[in-house]
């Protein structure tokens, strides 16, 4: 199969439609949960669907859904990804995953007609968790792990609780689990990293969607005067914390690609330049797509780290707060878009996301692939997220044959 | 000299009645330059040097003085400390040296009658810096140091301007450096470090004030997404901190005493657990009493950060924010102290002082000296300030032999 009379323009000009959605303040996309932006991009794409001649119908959640049936209506191929964004983000985003689906089912559909097996878009109505402390609103309920008893004591920065926001929408909780069985889900995605970028590549077919593991690190020293306390007599926390940043970032670049460990946040208690540091509290954030060698690692670090806190006489307590497992994708959906890459000689890696995605929830529950073409200079989360329209394109191409190969 | 019938008692209910002015409300002193609480206590000490049978008036600027006239008036022996304090201080800090003054001189009047020389206790209006950001106003108006463009534009936190607060109270500019002669300064102070307690001596004759030199370091690499981002292609301002933490400390504590090297804050942009930190910047504070040494240590330090930052592709900027010299104490004056100190068979100690104190004021004019005493774990500026009554009674006692010495 040949793709050509693919409207590339249309792309570029739905997303920029959509974007006006939660975007109209020139600082980037504000579009969350359940407000006025977020219903407004729901109701455009669910006019969006019909115009191109998809069923367009929302579940109880708030996922909406675009919906080609095929002759065969056992089974479903899905792909999409999630509308909301962060505070002030970009273009792409999730909405880039959602049009680039809907023109893909377009495309076959005009150029093959009825597929085989149904092909739907979808929606989803939340991954970021931008709005309430909750994430993947969206995907989680369409496998059907999310709770209602977990969503009473959540609340948006105004004090507006789940609850009430979900059911002003007019949606609600799942009443059952979507009894649709779905074959294959299939999510594209901008990279929100500068690999494919940096390594010139325009799509990234991912394998593994790394585990997170995340820690609160407290080291507990002795806040003394800066003039007055000679060095000998000092239990400096920071200096402390400081050796064991550096033998935390050691250890993770003499293990290498794909482990990464971040340090993002750090705090000192007093702070203030003439007084040795009493405390410092850190944060640890470890990815890999090996849970094993993932652990390997931890336990060394937190070895080197508890070394240094003995050796100079400082508390140290170490809290671990996120603790999500490495996603690995379905090995025959990644084997058959690899080789649609291979066929068509496309400028492709293999590669492993070290963010999370709405993949890794579907992925519980059914076969699922994740497709990534590049973000510009890795930024993502910001208004300045850019990817060069033909790197967007290859990207639909690549759905699209990924479909065809599925659905057809 | 034997002291006896020193009042013990007396020091102690004069320091907590001085107390009340500024720490009524149980979170320690808070007596700032000006303040009522300010007024009340140069009053209340007004009326205590009057009692004890001193001429008793202030200077130009609120320096309070008490005057025993001696029979050869041509120069001064003064004595004496700040009266302002922290917010939230202790009750020895400052006051101590005064109280402690005025009752050495008063003993050695009902002793041995008037002196040769004359002798004063100075009630020192400001040296905290707590109101205004400007320290040492009482001892640099000694000095005649203080220039009078440099008050206009420095206000408290209320808004209330320097001068506005200066004539309120009635004082104002120096109208002339005060013209009498001072031939020696002692203060005594507690020591707001925990050497002479660890070290178990109950006075700590200082022979030099450090010098202290702080700077602002900025390194500047690049906020990156956590997981997508590969330890290779990071380019990570904290690691690099780190690195130049623990390079900064270890070389401090190779150097050994008397340099101390102190990262008291740290702040990180944007601080987040799950953003590799574009931009680190922390405080370097750098004390020791060899000026020569200090800047060859920092020579040292300057060019293994920039080693780091040049191996880690970091931006590095360093800004000099203090610069002040080492001051020594008058070599003759120390040798009295040390002298009486092992005449009468004190235990004591050599020292230099890591903090700043109104005797490296007076030292660029007057030959000047500081005796310690020492300060419960080293608190200071916190109301848990506390010494031992009977070191409080040692330092007097060597106060006494000093002035003894210098003035009879």
């Amino acid at each position: 199969m040949v793709i050509d009379g693919f409207n590339q323009k249309e792309l570029e000009s739905l997303i920029e439609e959509l974007s006006t959605y939660g975007g109209s303040d020139g600082r980037g996309i504000t579009r969350l949960l359940f407000d006025d932006n977020w219903i407004g991009a729901q109701n455009w794409l669910k006019d969006m669907f019909v115009q191109k001649g998809l069923d367009a119908y929302y579940d109880d959640v708030g996922n909406l859904y675009g919906r080609l049936e095929g002759y065969d209506t056992e089974s479903v191929i899905m792909t999409g990804s999630h509308v909301d964004t962060v505070v002030s983000g970009g273009k792409l985003d999730g909405q880039y995953g959602i049009i680039a689906g809907m023109m893909a089912i377009e495309y076959l559909k005009n150029q093959y007609g009825t597929p085989k097996k149904t092909l739907e878009v979808v929606s989803m109505a939340e991954e970021e968790g931008s709005r309430f402390p909750f994430t993947f609103w969206g995907s989680k309920n369409i496998v059907g792990t999310v709770r209602e008893e977990e969503m009473t004591e959540i609340f948006d920065e105004n004090g507006i609780g789940f609850k009430e926001a979900l059911y002003k929408t007019g949606f609600g909780f799942n009443k059952k689990v979507d009894d649709k069985e779905i074959e294959a889900f299939i999510e594209l995605h901008v990279e929100q990293g500068g690999v494919l970028e940096i390594e010139k590549n325009s799509i990234g077919v991912v394998h593994h969607i790394v585990g997170q593991k995340r820690y609160i690190v407290t080291v507990d020293g002795e806040a003394n005067h800066a003039g007055t306390t000679p060095m000998g007599y000092r239990r400096d926390s920071l200096h402390g914390a400081a050796r064991m940043i550096c033998e935390i970032m050691n250890k993770a670049i003499e293990y290498g690609d794909p482990l990464v460990a971040t340090t993002g946040k750090l705090d000192l208690v007093p702070n203030t330049s003439n007084v040795v540091p009493g405390k410092a509290v850190f944060t640890l954030d470890i990815r890999h797509i090996d849970k094993h060698i993932m652990n390997e690692y931890i336990e060394k670090v937190m070895s080197l780290m508890k070394e240094i806190s003995e050796e100079m006489n400082l508390g140290l307590d170490v809290e671990k707060y996120m603790n999500g497992d490495p996603v690995p994708m379905d090995e025959n959906l990644v084997e058959v878009i690899r080789n649609q890459c291979e066929e068509k000689g496309m400028n492709y890696r293999m590669m492993h996301s070290g963010a999370g995605h709405d993949a890794q929830i579907m992925a519980l529950k059914v076969p699922t692939a994740l497709i990534f073409v590049p973000s510009h200079k890795g930024i993502s989360h910001n208004p300045e997220e850019y990817t060069d329209l033909r790197d967007l394109v290859e990207g639909v191409k690549i759905l699209i044959e990924t479909l065809y190969n599925l659905a057809y």
